[in-house]
């Protein structure tokens, strides 16, 4: 690779031009972190904050990803640019990549107006959120008039991903389950709007019926009543209804004033975490590993208590 | 409630003289965190480290709490005690409660030996791990000799259940989904044991068969095999076996040496959550909440970026 490539001004101009490879390298040099990394954000913040930014969730076996390849192709049709982050979760141990289906997102292949890139995981608590918003404003910032968020999610996922985006979509299936639990209370209140897919297959409408009958208990009076749609994405059926519908809610979002709101609530967040981080890293450059570990295996071992260990830990700052 | 009650001594003493009340008083108290858990957790963590701890995960509507109710029914049949800690990823809005399935443990009404307790993720990135292991230590250190952790999960919670549990145990069901992506990769690495639930059902085979074939992918020579189980809860076939294949999996763990290595790893990771999150509160006492949020505006209106303004935080380090 030339050597103005890796500098990260060269690389984020080369992307805003165009260059795929530059791109590439972009979200690559932006997931790995580090200094370059967050020289690169600051480049790209200024242009961000345009992009309109959608997470769509759903347990696996939902047809996400057909689903967002569906509605990725009506975005091109009318007009504007797509990138489209498949988060996937992976392995702590070996970060590993998935089982994959990306090729179902073939109809946007050779498209110069969407870009398609696969997050993982990693496995690190907390690293999905800080690792994708940073992803999010790359694209962001490259101008993408649409950012989606897929993520697989049945739990804490979700709560990562109504941090992210401000309009959250959530897949479900006709039977998903004879569960009760399979659809949990807080999984209501974090979806903006609700889908049936595979809407071609039998119970789809006794599945809408009762996602509605759920939503009525968790409503509140005068804010967003959130939409229940069907879609099948097999024969695009409701996808162009799914796009009014993302559409209605950033519409709601901007007049009443909750996305400004959000996103002042989403820097905060954003702010501590990293406090939280350099702290942390400028602490340890003044402890010898060797402590550290001692100290690890005092708690393992139950001599001391993980709070006693950390305050032996803290006496090493200045 | 008596005073004494109130008192982190008295009511860990009153807990471990089987004093029901002062139990759940005593993991309210842990899970809600502060100097008073804090003051808990000491006093407990001389007497953990005994319980074989088992995470149970799956898809919402594999039939999860119905397995562990069988699974601790089988536990108690042999003599054990056990508590359950069946974790409900709810709403980080209200923190609500789950359309609760804990009513199939009725099977364990009014049995002292078995403790059951649902714990809310309550939202927080990285709350669900920390508030796990810390219940998971007041089990423990209450001497049941079982201590089960159900969660849902579909991604991210996996990765905090292997951090919570050194056996984790997959619960799958027959045609969970039609598409490959229903298994990821990374679940298949990180659990110990794997079942295809409602094996009464068509396909039970076949899914069990497509688990294989996916774990010889994956497999390293020389560690351990996972082995793929059928259950059937609703009958209770295979738990036995399923008891069986965890028992063996805790002895390989021991026996390899890896259960230690993977405690002297949790430690460590505690010890450095704890002193991430005691830094920033040290920092926070320095700093102005209005400086706190005219930061978090300047975020949010990109008229600086999150690194610099992390850089400013710090500033008001001592």
């Amino acid at each position: 690779m030339p050597p103005t490539e890796r500098d990260p001004r060269a690389l984020v101009e080369a992307a805003r031009a165009g260059d795929l490879r530059a791109k590439a390298r972009l979200f690559t040099l932006v997931e790995n972190g580090g200094p370059d990394a967050q020289a690169a954000l600051a480049l790209l913040a200024a242009s961000t904050g345009r992009a309109h930014v959608v997470g769509i969730t759903g347990p696996p076996g939902a047809g996400k990803s057909t689903l967002v390849s569906q509605l990725a192709g009506v975005v091109r049709q009318r007009g504007q640019t797509i990138a489209i982050l498949a988060v996937d979760p992976s392995s702590p141990i070996t970060g590993g990549a998935v089982l994959g289906d990306r090729i179902r997102m073939q109809n946007l292949h050779g498209d110069s107006g969407a870009y398609i890139r696969s997050v993982s995981t990693r496995g690190a608590v907390g690293g999905l959120a800080r690792a994708v918003e940073d992803l999010v404003s790359v694209a962001d910032g490259l101008g993408y008039d649409v950012v989606l968020v897929e993520t697989v999610g049945a739990g804490q996922d979700e709560a990562d991903i109504a941090g992210i985006a401000p309009t959250v979509v959530l897949v479900e299936v006709p039977h998903l389950g004879d569960d009760v639990q399979a659809i949990k209370a807080g999984i209501l209140e974090i979806a903006d709007v609700f889908v049936v897919n595979k809407a071609d297959r039998d119970g789809a409408d006794q599945a809408a019926a009762v996602l509605r009958a759920m939503l009525s208990l968790v409503q509140q009076p005068e804010s967003w009543k959130p939409p229940v749609l069907k879609t099948s994405a097999i024969n695009g059926e409701g996808i162009e209804k799914l796009l009014a519908a993302i559409d209605e809610h950033q519409e709601f979002l901007r007049k009443s004033g909750r996305l400004d709101a959000w996103r002042v609530e989403r820097a905060r967040r954003r702010l501590l975490d990293g406090a939280r981080e350099r702290l942390l890293q400028r602490l340890l450059t003044a402890v010898p590993d060797e402590e550290l570990q001692s100290l690890a295996l005092a708690i393992a071992e139950h001599r001391i208590s993980a709070s006693q260990a950390v305050e032996t830990l803290l006496s090493f700052d200045q």
